[in-house]
């Protein structure tokens, strides 16, 4: 059956939205990775612009007439999954008063500009005065979407990000890990203790970190023609889907974080480059949630990228690219990948280790939204949770407490689930992998990623958003989440 | 006196405008140097989006009825200036129906596309299909253009580039320069051919090019602050008068087009750089015409740049960045600098073959839009010019003859005769800057630039559009474009 004329003119608006957020994409790669420091206020102000324009498209009246009258007339199962989409990215842009959203994006630009001295100078107190006001709006914003969308106001925002996840789905699956993980990583560290590692020796030339990274791309399939690897102080995935740009930064001191940095880039770039072309200009082809976005760059990283199979895989390279070293040896790359040491910071932390940050931060944001803390309160509860998840005592360090996160600085909350929801489908993925290929690992050691690659190709990349995230999953699975498998890799890698 | 209501309201709209051309600037930089080949289509939808967007910003019933309101209510000589670009910019995109327009924008695409093989395969007869349609488009432009604005057809494509230059002023200009450009050629050949130069031993690495060049860019008072140095097939000067983005192209095997090339585009740069900060959201506020900007690229290249007081001072950077060796001397390089030979490329020309170029394509393009001949005279009449001008045969050369250019193939007739203006109003400047500083080569040799760059800050790049051309050139120079000063530039050079 042809297209009804709503669903048609919603075509042509959501087309003009994607041409619209490639401009936006790829002058907010040129501003991380480019931009000579006199052009921010220019780029700001067109960027700030082109986010006006983008609103107003999506707020415009006849848009929400058309959306209502194409539900309607829906006919295929197609078309209906990208009404749900459409929808979706509706209400993210019209249940909010524009005053709302005008007064988060300064509180959170002033809080997050003064947190970047605060972080550094240890001052809680002053980034309390300016956190406050973010907490109160986000509390407003959360109220709003939770009564529109009949939910509880934390998930309102969780759906930001993860459309459909409950957080009473989050606190049974956080509430098991909570259980089995400090005793695990506690006997990982008891055995770790035991083993002799060998470090990396010498200074690495960036240029020859960067063939290394290009070469390893190229190993895992990254399309060179529809995207770059440049730098920039913190390395993103960013771009659109036909053009992927990703970004390192190097240390001459410590080549092992950029490689890895740049391993979990591509995954999220296959991700992108991945998506079904016929679909790009719509809502339904874009990547599913960033829970499943993370779950591409895990996959990458944590499944591939640190699995002693792969490091053997690459182990050659790093000694063609940087120098041959007894460090190099795929036995003592696979030592020094799987190191557990609980710390302060998450973006350090070890596989082991950094679904314990991910938890506490999930618990006190979510407590914040509710309603149930307040500011105030939150650096007795972080240190009361590190040192009970890892051990850890942060006792008025606020640098490298509850201060080190971007997140909360502009109200980003309802986010930090997603990475260990990420971590739990990728390792779950493989399982499944592993059970219809027992030889999974001898694969990837021989150099035959693409088992991987047309896995992920066919039950997560090529259908970017057609179906909700516990139905993808359970197409390429066979059940929905299943936080046992990643309970299971980790004993595997950790303890096998 | 406070701003009109109308005068405010297009202070908006122009803003916006402004905002929207940065972005297509940052995006078609990043497509001329970053994006990979399979980001193409995306971004020329994305670019032809936000075409549409400013075109429908630029017709809006409403920004006419406050043009007109405002031209009635301006108080301030500021806001008068200001009111006469905006009428440009409203004229250029409201005088043509949207038809035409983009009649001219698909037969224009389509002629350059062809081109580009048809060039390669000297094919003048399939070029001629495609063109004689965007001839025939042009010329209607054209008519309505010069109807519209009461002057001849070819000047009304002109003043696209150079508001308010007249073919009648050209003619007389041109004309003069017909007269003894072909003899001075031969007497400085003559000259020239019992020189001793030695040329430039060994392969120089693009690295060291590149260093080199930013050391240049440097002296020049480029702002690295502001603007960057990247790599394109086509050389330019893009990106926003806060963020100036110019570009080369490197041969291991030759440094001195990349260098001269790179000061070249730094004259571009600093104009932009040196633009009103406050005045940049307007029409007024932008670079006088093409002429003009080209003044500024040739003051940098041929007045400094050719200049030997210039190249002794750039000498040892040459030595120390590249090698030392005889052949770059100072005097050796002002010998290979200057050197002259009449060839069938306009852009490989030098400075004193290059006029002869420029206004061969001018009387063609002038007699092909009046409709004195047709796009098949073409070939006969080049290889007769090349003959008389420059005493090269092209006969049936049409790969580096008529068909060498890009202008032609999209319609952009009225380009041509900026390049030699430009050239022209250098040579005014410095003999207006000699005249009250009878030591400047001594000054440039001894690296005392800022007198230079005083002069054109001053003159030039702080004037944006405040003034029609001739007013600028009268204000700084004490009388309007006077081409004597280009001739006796030349001579004093070439046979001094």
């Amino acid at each position: 059956m042809s297209q009804s004329p709503a669903y048609a003119s919603l075509l042509a608006r959501f087309t003009r939205l994607h041409r619209f957020a490639h401009l936006a994409a790829i002058a907010g790669w040129d501003q991380a990775t480019m931009m000579p420091p006199k052009g921010n206020e220019a780029r700001a102000a067109a960027q700030a612009e082109l986010e006006v324009l983008m609103h107003a498209t999506l707020t415009d009246p006849a848009l929400a007439q058309e959306l209502q009258q194409a539900e309607q007339e829906a006919h295929s199962e197609a078309e209906r999954a990208s009404l749900r989409e459409m929808r979706r990215e509706w209400q993210q842009a019209n249940l909010l008063p524009a005053e709302l959203v005008e007064a988060q994006a300064l509180a959170g630009a002033r809080c997050e500009h003064a947190w970047r001295e605060q972080r550094a100078n240890n001052d809680w107190t002053g980034f309390l005065q300016n956190f406050r006001e973010v907490v109160k709006l986000s509390r407003q914003e959360a109220q709003l979407l939770a009564s529109a969308q009949g939910c509880t106001p934390y998930d309102a925002l969780m759906n930001k990000y993860e459309p459909g996840m409950k957080s009473a789905d989050i606190d049974r699956i956080f509430g098991t890990v909570k259980v089995w993980l400090p005793g695990l990583i506690s006997r990982v560290m008891a055995k770790q203790a035991e083993e002799k590692l060998l470090l990396p020796q010498g200074s690495f030339p960036v240029e020859q970190q960067r063939q290394l990274g290009l070469a390893v791309m190229g190993l895992l399939g990254f399309d060179f023609d529809a995207g770059r690897l440049d730098v920039s102080v913190h390395p993103f995935c960013g771009g659109v889907p036909e053009d992927v740009r990703i970004t390192t930064r190097y240390r001459e001191d410590d080549f092992m974080q950029s490689l890895m940095g740049i391993i979990h880039e591509t995954g999220h770039a296959r991700y992108e480059q991945g998506l079904p072309r016929d679909l790009l200009h719509l809502p339904v082809g874009r990547a599913r949630s960033m829970g499943i976005h993370e779950s591409q760059s895990l996959s990458f990283e944590m499944q591939l990228g640190r699995n002693p199979a792969f490091l053997s895989l690459i182990s050659p390279l790093i000694c063609q690219y940087l120098c041959d070293q007894p460090a190099f040896a795929p036995e003592n790359l696979a030592l020094l990948y799987s190191r557990v040491h609980p710390g302060y910071i998450r973006v350090d932390a070890d596989e082991l280790c950094y679904p314990a940050h991910v938890i506490l931060r999930y618990e006190i944001e979510k407590a914040l939204i509710e309603g149930e803390i307040e500011a105030e309160d939150i650096p007795a509860l972080w240190d009361e949770k590190m040192q009970s998840y890892l051990g850890v005592d942060t006792r008025g360090n606020y640098r490298q407490g509850c201060l080190q996160d971007i997140h909360w600085t502009d109200g980003s909350f309802g986010y930090f689930p997603s990475y260990t929801l990420g971590a739990m489908y990728a390792a779950q993925y493989f399982a499944v992998m592993r059970r219809s290929m027992t030889d999974l690992d001898q694969r990837i050691a021989a150099g035959d990623l693409s088992v991987v690659f047309d896995w992920l190709e066919q039950n997560i990349w090529s259908q970017a958003s057609r179906y909700p995230t516990d139905e993808l999953v359970s197409r390429a699975c066979g059940e929905a989440l299943n936080p046992d498998y990643f309970r299971a890799h980790l004993e595997a890698r950790y303890l096998g």
